[in-house]
């Protein structure tokens, strides 16, 4: 029999509420012995009564009680809601009389994990409560919402049934047929696998955006010393976050911010100047600075338009590049000059900020992005899933090959296997401890 | 009829669960509205739904939303709260649709406000509330959970009503006698008032421990440069908060720390060592210890024991002293001697610091103090209470000269009445927009 779990589910500080969430079989019990009840609380009916310490009968807080009942509660098991009033010191204090009181304290995503232990959500599901907390943006959140309300959870299990229909097709001729399989079953089967195949590799293709609506576009700005790559910076936050000065080589660390575009959030990230300099702190920052442009999705050039610079901008590392012409306003007419493609802008006038979040969003993306399109597409959004799509991939590649090469079907049905374990392990069907403590740890205390 | 108002009550920050709270006669339309709902939700009932724009239908979490029915909630109107998913970008979206669907942001403390205006609770029970959220200590707390469960209001609803017993009685003979007050009859209500007044006196008395309950105690560490001073700080905290070296004058700028000594926050600040200096900065420092000293209620003087100096400490303002005779380990037979009254510490060992705690608490509330005792004792926490009261003590003051005077039975109603106005201030029964601006404003939002 599982314990009972207790944590603060609120943020900590100071805040008008608290919620103290218990679960496990012990927590009704609890619930009635800190506030001293005799009777059981009617599930799912919020109950305005006292919290006291039952050692000293003191009174901690006015509270209101919420029972949910196994299953039909977030972990599956019996939860408790405590609501009090915010603070430091009460939060704590009736969390404390709960672990006194027969609970242990929850490790983080631990009522998660028991929601997903308990077969309410598969993994997929449990993932997406930790992406729909941290999101930031619209289209991260509507994603992670999508991910907990089961549509990768579906996709996958619907892959995963064309797959098992497969292979009893295949272990039902090694039953109970002596002959080989002819031709044109060779043929339905490989059709079968090439498609199973071709939605594992739409999905895994989908991490690339999905990877961008999950954790936003770093876009790392760059360029000369006094381009103006710091008046572009606030030009876009809208503030005047990095300190800006005529003086080439102001920046010297990395500055970063992010601002929400279309719902999409690009990550910033000011860095130091190009040049040789003997500034040891500022030479430091150009180090960092190149750091940062290796793992960008996107650089933005800014170029200083009234300086003779060449218009081709850099292109060192695989990251693409859009070319940033700033202190347009000193030149207007420049921006009708054909060999500048890139945005024209003006930092101290405020012009053709937006156009830089279009472009990056364009680049990246690969067309005009908006909130409202993303929802409808299916995309995976982590790392952990596109591995194991890409082995299913991997495996029913292998299985093509048998069937290709017409061998027998039990060689085929070894790779199909693999291929439904590796299916199994995104939604958690077939899955180690490992794999459970490195999703979990990742979350909040609470959750 | 009063709008509807809506904010997040928990704080803010990143946790598992988040709820906004809405208040007023649309939050049942709002909350149907936004969930897609045709019926009203079932009050006190936690339902499991979705949240979702209505302009869209875009949805944008699952949610918990329970419903309190006028007038039984937190404001004494129809309120409806909203429990989701923990983080920066949900509790914010939910919100703003509930501001698109007909609620107004909440101001600072207004749920609170609305419960006393609806004349579910009274003016000291709502300053409860913020003290509640703020308290630390368990001192601190109790007391605030006594004012809210109204032993405050209770108390001196009590008093008014022997107030207006007395001046009925009064009035009476205005009304029905001719005659002048007879000598006993003075007497009895000199006895009256005599009796009301001790009772205010002692309330207006509490505050001197009442303040500190809620507030602490501010304790100076004070002395000479390099006698250990920064070494007690990090003693009593347990943590190496101040930076410690053998260099006299290594503490400039003062530094505040609180520890909680049985159930009593004690706000230490270290200050810069007393010396002349010629070090500009050093002496900003002992000027801010020497205003640290002015504000503080207890002075820890502490003296290097194996320095010869003077073993009687100063003694410049008010503030009591408690000698903290350190360095102990390095003459231990010191102690032994009559001249040196105080504690004796070793920072270095973390011998005697728990005896500075206590002797802080005895020389300040001038007892044994512990957390339980104090709970038993009506205190006042607030100086607007403190003024309210002694401000009716004056006003009874003044009653008793007119009685004593034997004086007509009108002269000695209009200070009673100023006695009873001045008591209404304080449960909020008769006051002014600026006092509960006052208030309210001091509150977080969404409480």
């Amino acid at each position: 029999m599982e314990d009972t779990i207790a944590a603060i589910a609120t943020p900590a500080g100071v805040g008008g509420l608290a919620v103290i969430r218990i679960s496990g079989p012990k927590s009704s019990d609890i619930a009635q012995i800190c506030t001293s009840q005799s009777a059981s609380y009617e599930p799912h009916k919020a109950t305005f009564t006292h919290f006291l310490d039952p050692r000293t009968n003191e009174q901690i807080d006015e509270v209101i009680i919420t029972c949910f009942q196994a299953p039909k509660s977030f972990t599956a098991e019996d939860v408790v809601e405590i609501s009090c009033h915010g603070g430091h010191y009460i939060a704590k204090r009736i969390l404390q009389t709960t672990l006194d009181n027969g609970a242990r304290l929850a490790e983080p995503g631990e009522f998660t994990k028991r929601a997903f232990l308990n077969g309410r959500i598969d993994l997929t599901q449990a993932e997406a409560v930790s992406d729909i907390i941290a999101s930031q943006t619209e289209t991260s959140h509507q994603t992670a919402l999508q991910q907990l309300q089961g549509q990768l959870k579906e996709k996958v299990v619907q892959i995963r049934q064309d797959l098992i229909d497969t292979v009893s097709l295949l272990e039902l001729e090694l039953d109970f047929s002596e002959e080989e399989i002819d031709k044109t079953h060779y043929n339905e089967i490989n059709e079968a696998i090439s498609e199973i195949k071709s939605t594992c590799e739409q999905l895994v293709d989908s991490y690339k955006n999905g990877k961008i609506y999950r954790n936003g576009i770093l876009a790392a700005i760059v360029g000369k010393p006094n381009a103006g790559k710091s008046s572009i910076l606030n030009a876009l936050l809208q503030e005047e976050r990095a300190l800006v000065s005529e003086v080439p080589g102001t920046t010297r660390d990395t500055i970063e911010e992010s601002i929400s575009h279309n719902g999409i959030e690009i990550r910033l990230v000011d860095t130091a100047g190009l040049r040789t300099s003997d500034d040891t702190i500022e030479s430091m920052g150009i180090s960092r600075a190149e750091n940062v442009m290796k793992q960008a999705d996107i650089l933005l050039h800014v170029i200083d338009i009234n300086e003779e610079t060449d218009p081709e901008p850099f292109q060192e590392n695989g990251a693409p590049v859009i070319p940033i012409y700033n202190k347009i306003d000193l030149a207007p007419d420049r921006a009708k000059e054909s060999q500048y493609q890139g945005v024209f802008t003006s930092a101290t006038e405020l012009t053709g900020i937006a156009e830089i979040g279009d472009a990056v969003i364009e680049k990246v993306l690969g067309r005009h992005h908006n909130g409202a399109e993303s929802s409808d597409t299916m995309v995976i959004t982590s790392e952990r899933h596109r591995k194991a799509l890409q082995s299913a991939v991997e495996s029913l590649e292998k299985a093509l090959v048998s069937v290709e090469n017409e061998m027998p079907s039990e060689f085929i049905v070894v790779d199909l296997r693999d291929a439904l374990n590796s299916l199994g392990k995104l939604t958690g069907e077939t899955t180690t401890d490992d794999i459970l403590n490195n999703i979990f740890e990742k979350f909040c205390i609470g959750k």
